[in-house]
């Protein structure tokens, strides 16, 4: 440790990898068969990677669940550029971060993050949470969305606050080049202060605990679900879609692909099969199609 | 037209539709059964776009043989950054874009371009021509590798332009984040002016022409061999490589997604299946292996 104020970095750290070990046996539990093969790599100036992947499984095609805690004995200047105080000090970061890629093309894709990120400083540590969850279906279901964003609500403070994350979610991922969202979002913050430490790690952990109460009961609902080659196909093409997000416009991969990091950590989140078709429109009126018209475009899920 | 030096631009304007023509037939001729898809759009302004796309072939499974010709009033200001004294010129650009992805994972994927950029000026027009091809193969042949740089080689006026332009393609197609080839190269130029226009354009129609000769004889060479699950698989893990290059490093595409220009023409030439398998190594030795040792580390195949 490089760093004095443990106080702070290890409950966090502490919660994130229990949450990482409740998802893998959440997951593991549904899939029923293939188990995620475990690592744990440890830096020489302190610090834990725990990479989790699962491939192949019956149900999940593909899954990553990854805890990091970084420890650091200096900011790089590209760090603090904007924040010219915390230049060469001691840092922490510590994050989990996963996806899941059902095989089942009923049963949608998700993603979560959190972040914490902490500096000591003589006077007062600096620090804040980032993070969210979203939902990317590959088939819409009105009684899945309400419950995604039902179950997000629950974790906000208020309904303010989760209109305002959800809106922050659905901007950001977003597609500009086929000008088309992601999925139908979810929650997404970054910055985060809010009421202090106590009260901002306890929304994380609020958001953290939401994330499994929202996404089990949907993938436990879509994975008995029959489908053919149609279905398969127009999975496999949307994959692309997201395949496209994370290499062209998600911050994280973005920084990761340039930063050196273990590329296989950061590409973990990668579409285990996708398409890509030429021109490739769902017959208007089609379950396909209204995915694109009904449901991608942001919707108040709660009205 | 809203240029007057059409002398210029029309001949090589004919050359790229004639050369893709020459690319359709062959390939539709290799493949035996899947044809081409033909379109055309012409913009109000002037200036065209052919794209032709041919998907599931025996043989083929995707190929994009893209020509455009773009007439503009006034070039923006981002293109005339560096260049104040071309600012509002009236200006025509034109090229054909191609990529094959042939079923067979014995046989390689390949991609051309050449393009030619004209600028209206008072004294004289500016101009020049960029362009390339080279070779992604998923399994490595001495004999693929001699044929292809050999014939690369018998397009460049001399051994020195051979070997400067085969290593400006070897550092143009590289993953930095894999610190990987994306295949064995080939040639790669641009801001080519050399010898003035008459040198140039026979310089281009050279490597056009020798695409061909590069490239067919390898594509029916490789068609036939029998291949199982092991080599497709393998397959997809690469063409996933190759997604990962256009989408992160190349200028085309990245210019394309930001630009605006039509998604699916700037798409065409993505893998149409392709893997993500984390952490995916091939064993020490395979054949598989030997590509990644031998084959995409830049070598003179010519020596």
């Amino acid at each position: 440790m490089t760093t004095g104020d443990d106080a702070a970095v290890e409950p966090v750290r502490d919660y994130f990898m229990g949450l990482q070990d409740r998802i893998v046996d959440a997951l593991e539990a549904i899939d029923g068969q293939a188990r995620f093969r475990r690592e744990q790599f440890d830096a020489p100036e302190g610090g834990t990677a725990r990479p989790r992947v699962l491939a192949d499984g019956q149900h999940v095609e593909k899954a990553a669940v990854q805890f990091t805690h970084s420890v650091g004995a200096k900011l790089p200047p590209a760090a603090t550029a904007t924040r010219p105080e915390l230049a060469e000090r001691p840092f922490q970061a510590t994050a989990i971060s996963m996806i899941v890629h059902p095989r089942n093309p009923y049963a949608p894709t998700t993603h979560m993050n959190l972040r914490y990120f902490h500096v000591d400083m003589p006077q007062e540590p600096f620090w804040y949470f980032g993070g969210g969850f979203d939902l990317t279906p590959y088939y819409g279901f009105e009684d899945d969305a309400r419950h995604w964003h039902a179950t997000a609500r629950s974790a906000c403070p208020d309904a303010a606050t989760y209109h305002r994350l959800k809106a922050a979610c659905d901007e950001y991922f977003y597609l500009p080049h086929r000008k088309e969202c992601r999925g139908i979002g979810g929650l997404f913050f970054d910055d985060w202060r809010q009421g202090g430490f106590g009260a901002s790690f306890g929304f994380v952990r609020a958001v953290g605990d939401a994330f499994l109460d929202a996404y089990v009961p949907i993938l436990q609902r879509r994975v008995p679900t029959p489908y053919g080659e149609r279905e398969r196909q127009w999975q496999l093409v949307r994959r692309g879609r997201y395949a496209e997000f994370n290499l062209v416009w998600d911050r994280g991969t973005k920084y990761g692909l340039q930063s050196g990091r273990r590329i296989e950590s950061v590409l973990a989140s990668m579409p285990p099969l996708c398409a890509w078709a030429y021109d490739h429109h769902p017959e208007p009126g089609s379950p396909e199609d209204k995915l694109l018209t009904a449901f991608l475009p942001p919707r108040d899920w709660l009205a």
